[in-house]
């Protein structure tokens, strides 16, 4: 069968199969920042490297908090350095103040990424302060990378519940992705921190997003697959005509809130979805599963997404594909 | 927020937040039957009674197969002298022809399932018949279950996919479907027994099935979650009127053609899921996690499902739930 044939017009929503959907791969930051044993900063290159032949075309690479709060990622400017960077790629990095934003760009950055959270409890446990102050602490840096050209992006985290507080209304979400849009980022990227987002919730916010009036177009979400949701999330999402998803090749990363459990939707477990959606991105599921074989190496351990296990599926054979 | 608000009518369709969903437990036989090592038959109803603690109304207790074909399931007689049967729960057993009919008969059962499949080489490598000839060995077998007042079910294996030739024309799994409801059988569940298929091909089948005049009401999905999209496909069926999904308690079973990959939905994620939407189902999700707990300490190794892993959540204070 042709998935996306005529009786399908429940699922698809306002987004047409064929219509192109970013994929935004966050592994080399957000998938290994918070591993212990120390990674070589050849080996991160080389990721970065398997990931732009896998055709993804948003890689963020690293990041410029501080060294003491990140020190997986304090090799962050000689990794911008030894990066073979591809045309046509975009390598955004993590920035949290003025401070880092000097340091990306002497390291050569052309695109970045700020961060809060709709949780001010979440926000101080995270970063030391308010949501208020981080997005004031922000002001400056967009202001400034806009200046420099680069393409910008903010996070939300919490934009589904807090691990402190619970439930988080979506009237807040939208406040704070309104006030990230107001600094003048390109896109707002509302992140499921633990994991415990539903498809009414991802239909609810993009709703209210809407009303509130900030486009489709600059939204994105960074779906956590803590407890299985994911998928399911980015259909919603999809429905919603949302057109940019996050996600980890390898699955690796997530939230340390949840000891053994899944973290980062992995890349290869959105590609199979998307493809089988008949959603154009560009990304091939080999070249993701080979990336993520890489990564697994790297760390030492069996590869936790879905797809990584049981491999893709090619319906001319019945066989699956892209195990090795 | 209050998951199913006004702004989601995007992902609810033709099922409305707190209409009511069966969830089909087969933990007990499709969980179980592949193990190698011998479970006592005192642990197995052990099972059914936690999962009847948890509020499962209908548990597919286990299976008269051949005890040479499923040595594992070679006590189903015993068990189901064993079992404290609860009012109000269905206990259904699989049955595969009039000699496992005799033997359920004396043994108690009141409800029964008999299976075929979408893919004749899928079922010649499993039953050793064609598909047609499993549906003709099932005709006597479902017309004396409906002389005896049984509930009964048919399942239609690889509906999504079949691991020996490939994709499975829509249309075959509309005809073969059909041909179950002709023998009789009060519902028919398509299964994705690889965990190969996406929304849209959820929506294809049902849409497929109304337009045959098979009514919505009397299917039901058998997702696997080995490639991470049992859920997105469970919203696609909620999406398009479907009532009752088929789920594992602790995601044991599956299908032995994809080793280390997950098999079976888990209950306890699909309980999740359905939480958050706000549909009733009548199952407790901390319930589901003792009985998950129970099953892995039996099989002697740990959950292989995300809320398994990660626990529910509370909205109130933002904890996970149901761990220990």
């Amino acid at each position: 069968m042709v998935p996306g044939g005529p009786l399908s017009r429940g699922y698809t929503g306002r987004m047409t199969p064929g219509e192109r959907v970013r994929i935004y791969e966050v592994g080399p930051r957000d998938g290994l920042q918070n591993e212990v044993r120390p990674i070589a900063t050849a080996d991160k290159a080389r990721f970065v490297g398997l990931l732009a032949d896998a055709g993804l075309r948003e890689i963020e690479a690293t990041s410029f908090v501080s060294p003491k709060a990140v020190p997986q990622l304090a090799d962050a400017e000689e990794l911008l350095r030894t990066l073979e960077r591809r045309p046509g790629v975009r390598y955004p990095v993590l920035v949290p103040n003025e401070r880092g934003l000097a340091r990306a760009e002497a390291a050569g950055a052309e695109a970045m990424a700020i961060f809060t959270a709709a949780s001010d409890a979440f926000a101080r446990a995270n970063i030391g302060m308010t949501v208020d102050e981080s997005i004031e602490r922000s002001r400056p840096v967009v202001a400034r990378a806009r200046e420099l050209g680069w393409w910008t992006r903010g996070y939300v985290s919490t934009a589904f519940g807090c691990p402190y507080t619970g439930r988080v209304a979506p009237e807040r979400v939208v406040e704070v992705a309104l006030r990230l849009a107001e600094l003048g980022v390109d896109e707002v990227a509302l992140g499921d921190t633990i994991g415990v987002g539903v498809p009414a919730q991802v239909a609810d916010l993009v709703g209210l997003l809407a009303v509130a009036g900030l486009a489709v177009e600059r939204l994105a979400f960074h779906f956590h697959d803590t407890r299985g949701t994911a998928l399911a999330n980015v259909v919603a999402g999809l429905h919603a005509g949302v057109r940019c998803f996050d996600a980890s090749t390898g699955g690796t990363g997530g939230c340390p809130y949840a000891p053994g459990a899944a973290g980062n939707l992995a890349t290869e477990d959105l590609v199979y979805l998307l493809d089988g959606l008949g959603h154009e991105h560009g990304v091939r599921l080999e070249g993701v599963l080979a990336a993520a074989r890489f990564v697994a190496v790297v760390l030492g351990r069996p590869l936790a997404s879905k797809v990584g296990q049981a491999g893709g599926w090619d319906p001319a054979t019945g066989r699956a594909v892209g195990r090795e």
